[in-house]
C-alpha cells in the first residue's frame, strides 16, 4: 500500500468519479472558531465516497477477470459504489445482502445494475457461505469494503484532492477529520497527505460507543466494538479496524475523536442550513467534531470529510426538527 | 451587454465564486427519459447564484466608488450575495429590507457584514424613498437584482461553466432550463451559450400563476404578474422581465415552461434523495420541468440549474413528507 497506488487510482478515476468541491461558510467558521473546509463526498456518485473505492477496484482488474464479475457483501454504501462501478464497466456484480435489509436499499442496488442475492440473516445463515458458493461457481472477484489495497487507493484520492484544493485556499496544515468505519478512507487520506501535504494530519472520527479505531490508536493494538448495531451512524459501524488499515492509521494519524449522536444530527442540520448539502448521520461525525470539539483540534483551519448522504427522509427530518 | 462582459466577469470571479459541479443520477435520467445534468448553484456562496452577480458588480467598480459602498433592495438571495461580495472586498454595503422580513434573513444579512436598513412595508413606506435618502448622503452605488449589466454578466458565468462542463460529459446540445425571476440569470446564460455552445438553448422556467416571462416571450412584449406574493417559490417572483433582460430573452431563449408548486416540491425531494443537495422551491422549478415536462423538451439531454437552497426547515420537511 503506497502513494503510487493512490496516484494510479486517481488516473483511473479521472472523468469517472466526481471531483467534489471544498465548501466553506463564514457561519460554520464562527461556530468552530477557525476556518472549516468541508469535502462533501455525499455529492459523489451513489451518494458516498465508496464509489471511489469501488471504481478503483473494478478498474484495476484485468479484462478477463472483470468480465467474470465482482461480488461484495454490503447492505449500504459500499454495495452501491461497487454496483455502479461494475455496471459502468459493463461487468456483472453480485451484492450479497441480508433479507431484512430495507427494501429501498435492495431496490436501489438492483437499479444500479447489480444482481442482489439475499441471505437469511435472521435465520442465522452466513453471508460468507452464501457468497462463497456463488463466487466459486462463477469465478467472481470479491471486493472487500476496506481491507483491500485498491479500495484504500481509491478512497485515498479524496486526500489528493483535499491537499490540492486546500492549498488553493491557502491551507497547507491542520487536521483532516474523516468519518471512520474500517479505516479505508482514513488510511487512504493519511497516505495521500503524507506525500502531498505533510503538514496536514488525518484523524478518524467515530460515534460514541463505537470508537474501536480511537481505542485501537490509544492502545496500539486492534480493539473491537461490543456491539455492531443500535447507532444512527450505521454507515460507519464496523467490528474493528482492518489488518491493512490499522498499521497505516497507527503510523500516520492523529488521535481519534468521538462525537455523540446528537452532535452528528446537529452537524447534519447545520450542513443543511449553511452548506445546502444532505449528509447522513455517519457521514456527519467529522463535521460534528470540527464544529463542537474544537478544543481537541490545533491550527487555524480544519478540514472535515462529509462521507455520505444516504439518509432516509424521516431521520433527516428528525435532525432538522431537533436542531433546525 | 455582450459575451466579452461575461468573460471579463468570469476572470473577476475566478478563485472567489465557486465553480459548482454538474451533477447526474441514473435515477433522475430514468424519470426524465433522457440524461439530466444538474448545475447546483445552491452550493454557491450564500446559497444561490446571486453571489456571482453581486461579486461581478462589486468587483467592476473603481476603488473610490467601491469604498463609498453599495446598496441593494432585497429581502432574499440578492441581499446575501451583495452583502458577502462587498464584505470580502472590504466595502460597506447597505441592504434595504422590509420590517416584516423574517428575522433570520435580517440576521443572516447582517452576519454577512451588511448594514440592514428596515423600511415600513406594512405601513406603506417606499423602499426607493428610504434607499434614495441614504444613497445620496453617502454616495452609495445601487446594485439592481437583474436589470444591471454587470449583474447579468456575473450570472452569465454560470452559462460558461455549463457549456464547458457539459461538453466534458459529451453534451453539446439541448435545452438548458433556468429558474427565472427577472431574467438576469436566464439572459446571462443565453448569451454565454450563444457564444460557447450554440446548439444549446436557454429556457426560463416559472411557477404557475407567476409566468410573466413565458407570457412575455409568447406575446413578444413585456407582461406582468397579477400578484407578487402567495407562492412558495418566492425567490423567483418578480413583477415582470427587465428592460435589459427581455430583449436578450426574446432574441435567444426557447419557449418558457411552467410548473406547479407540487412539482417543485417533488423535485426538491428527488434532489434530496438522488443528488444530496438542498434546493428551495423557487430553485427547483427548472429541475421539475426537466423531470415532469419532458414532452415539451427536445433532445437526448437536458440541463437544469438549481438556482438556490435558502429554504426553511419546515418547508423542506413539507417537501420530504409529501414526496420523500
Amino acid at each position: 500500500m503506497n502513494i503510487d497506488m493512490i496516484r494510479a487510482a486517481a488516473d483511473r478515476l479521472a472523468g469517472h468519479a466526481r471531483r467534489t468541491p471544498l465548501l466553506t461558510s463564514p457561519f460554520l467558521d464562527e461556530i468552530a472558531g477557525r476556518r472549516v473546509l468541508v469535502k462533501p463526498e455525499c455529492l459523489q456518485h451513489t451518494g458516498s465516497f465508496k464509489f471511489r473505492g469501488g471504481w478503483s477496484a473494478v478498474s484495476a482488474l484485468d479484462d478477463t477477470t472483470r468480465k467474470n464479475g465482482v461480488i461484495a457483501y454490503s447492505s449500504g454504501n459500499h454495495a452501491q459504489g461497487v454496483a455502479m462501478a461494475a455496471t459502468v464497466h459493463g461487468a456483472p456484480s453480485v451484492i450479497v445482502m441480508p433479507n431484512d435489509a430495507p427494501q429501498l436499499k435492495i431496490d436501489n442496488t438492483r437499479a444500479l445494475g447489480a444482481e442482489v442475492v439475499l441471505y437469511d440473516r435472521p435465520g442465522g445463515e452466513s453471508r460468507e457461505d452464501v457468497g462463497a458458493a456463488i463466487s466459486s461457481t462463477r469465478n467472481l472477484t470479491l471486493i472487500r469494503p476496506y481491507d483491500e489495497p485498491q479500495v484504500i487507493a481509491g478512497q485515498g484520492t479524496t486526500g489528493l484532492e483535499i491537499a490540492e484544493q486546500a492549498a488553493e485556499m491557502g491551507v497547507t496544515s491542520g487536521d483532516v477529520l474523516a468519518c471512520c468505519g474500517g479505516g479505508g478512507l482514513t488510511s487512504g487520506i493519511a497516505l495521500a497527505l503524507e506525500a502531498e501535504a505533510p503538514n496536514m494530519r488525518a484523524r478518524p472520527v467515530e460515534p460514541e460507543g463505537f470508537d474501536d479505531v480511537a481505542r485501537s490508536l490509544t492502545t496500539g493494538s486492534i480493539q473491537t466494538n461490543n456491539s455492531q448495531s443500535g447507532s444512527l451512524c450505521d454507515a460507519i459501524i464496523t467490528p474493528a479496524p482492518g489488518n491493512l488499515t490499522f498499521p497505516i492509521l497507527s503510523r500516520l494519524c492523529g488521535p481519534g475523536m468521538v462525537v455523540s449522536e446528537d452532535e452528528a444530527l446537529h452537524a447534519m442540520a447545520l450542513a443543511f442550513k449553511r452548506l445546502k448539502i444532505v449528509v447522513e448521520p455517519g457521514g456527519a461525525v467529522a463535521l460534528a467534531a470540527a464544529l463542537f470539539h474544537g478544543d481537541d483540534i490545533e491550527g487555524d483551519a480544519v478540514t472535515a470529510v462529509c462521507t455520505g448522504g444516504n439518509v432516509d427522509a424521516d431521520v433527516f427530518t428528525q435532525a432538522l426538527s431537533k436542531f433546525g
